[in-house]
C-alpha cells in the first residue's frame, strides 16, 4: 500500500496554471496548490485561485508576502498596464525574480511534505517575454533544487515538471476542454473591471481570447467590452 | 556623479550576516539589509538583525513568510534543539530550501532597485551539513540569477558574493574585529534564555565560543551557563 505521490502546483488563478493543476492530477498526483499573495494581485486572482484549488487540489496555500516592500516601480501597482497589443522585449508587467521566488517556496513547500515534483504554468511560446519563462531557466532551477536540498543531496531528486512549455495559448485551451476543466473558473486579466470580468485589452487577455478563438473552441470568459486578439 | 553602488545583503542576526554587511561596507557598497521572518525566528533574533542593520545599513526591510504553513517537523518550531555536540551528516535545523528562499527574494529586491550585488554570510568550512551552504549551490544560484532576470538577460548581470565561504569560525572573529564590528550585537543561538542569553549548548553556539576560542580574542557573548567549544 503506497501513498499516492504529491505535486506542489504553482496556482496563480490563471488558465495556465489551472491546466498544469489538471496535468499533475491526471498524472496521478495529489495537488499541493502554491498561491502566492505577493501584493500586486487582485482579489479576483485570489478568489479565482481558491476556485482552481477547491476543484483540483487536496490543499490549499496562500501565502502572503509583500513585495511591495521591496519597492522598485515593477513591483508596486501604480504602473499603467499596457493595452495596446502584445509587443517586443520584456514587458513592464514583469516582475523581478517572480518565477524564482515562486518556485523557491513550491521547492520548500515540496521537500518539507516529501513531495518531489513541482509544477509551474509557464509557457514560453506565446509568451516569450519574460526571462523566468523560458525552458533554460526551468532547467537550472530543477538543477539548482537538486543542489539545494537535503533530498536532492541524499538522492532523492526534485522533478520540475513545465507541462505547458512549448504549447500555445490555443494548445492550452485545448488541454483545459481535453481535462474537462471548466476555464470560467480562471482569470488571466490584469486589469479586471471591478465585478471581475476581464478587460480584454490587456496582453493577458488579448493571449486568452486569441488561445480560445484558435483553438475553435467557446470562450467562456467574461469580458467588459469585446476583446481584441 | 555616480550614485553609490548598492548591495542587498542577508542579515539574519548572526555573526556571520553581520560580517557579510561589514564586508559589503567595506568594499563601497550602501547596504540593504534584508531579514525574512519566516515564523521559526526567535524576537531575539529579529532584534539582533535591526541592530546590526541600525549600524551597518542604510535600508532594513523585514519580510514576513510564514514558512510554518507549509507544515512538516523542520519548518514547525516544534522539533528539539540537539544540544549534544555538532555531529555529521545534515543537521536537524535544517531547513527546507531556505537559502534558496531568501536569496530569490533579495534578488527580486536587488532587481527592483538596480542592485547587481548580493551578499549572503554562508560558511561552508565549520557548517558543511547545509546542502544551501556549500560553494556549489552559490555558483548555481549566480547563475541562475543570470537566466531569471531582466537584468541578467540585457547584460547587467548580478554577482552573488559569499565572502564567508572559506573561513573558519575563527576567521570569521577575527574579521568582525578587523572591521571594528561589535560581536556582541550578533545572536548565533537557536535556543536563546528568555532573557537573551546564548544557551552556550547548541550546534551555533558551540561554533560561536569555539571560534573565539581559537581567534584568541575576547567572547562577547552572553552565555546562560558555561558554553561548551
Amino acid at each position: 500500500m503506497t501513498d499516492q505521490r504529491k505535486a506542489v502546483v504553482l496556482v496563480s488563478g490563471g488558465l495556465d496554471s489551472m491546466v498544469a493543476a489538471g496535468l499533475a492530477r491526471e498524472q496521478g498526483f495529489a495537488v499541493l496548490a502554491l498561491t502566492v499573495n505577493y501584493g500586486q494581485r487582485h482579489a479576483i486572482e485570489l478568489q479565482a485561485a481558491a476556485r482552481i484549488a477547491a476543484e483540483l487540489a487536496q490543499r490549499h496555500v496562500v501565502l502572503d508576502l509583500d513585495l511591495t516592500q521591496f519597492g522598485g516601480s515593477a513591483l508596486t501597482s501604480d504602473i499603467a498596464v499596457p493595452k495596446s497589443g502584445v509587443g517586443e522585449g520584456i514587458p513592464v508587467t514583469y516582475v523581478p525574480a517572480r518565477n524564482t521566488v515562486f518556485l523557491s517556496l513550491a521547492l520548500a513547500w515540496a521537500e518539507a511534505v516529501g513531495a518531489r515534483d513541482l509544477f509551474i504554468g509557464v509557457n514560453a511560446l506565446d509568451y516569450s517575454g519574460y526571462p523566468d519563462c523560458r525552458p533554460e531557466f526551468i532547467d537550472q532551477f530543477e538543477a539548482l533544487a537538486n543542489t539545494a536540498t537535503k533530498a536532492g543531496v541524499e538522492g532523492e531528486p526534485f522533478t520540475l515538471h513545465a507541462p505547458l512549455q512549448h504549447m500555445t495559448k490555443a494548445d492550452i485551451a485545448r488541454e483545459a476542454a481535453r481535462l474537462g476543466l471548466d476555464a470560467g473558473l480562471s482569470h488571466s486579466c490584469y486589469d479586471p473591471a471591478a465585478d471581475g470580468r476581464h478587460c480584454g485589452l490587456c496582453d493577458a487577455c488579448r493571449l486568452r481570447a486569441k488561445g480560445f478563438i484558435e483553438a475553435g473552441l467557446p470562450d467562456p470568459t467574461r469580458y467588459a467590452g469585446q476583446p481584441q486578439a
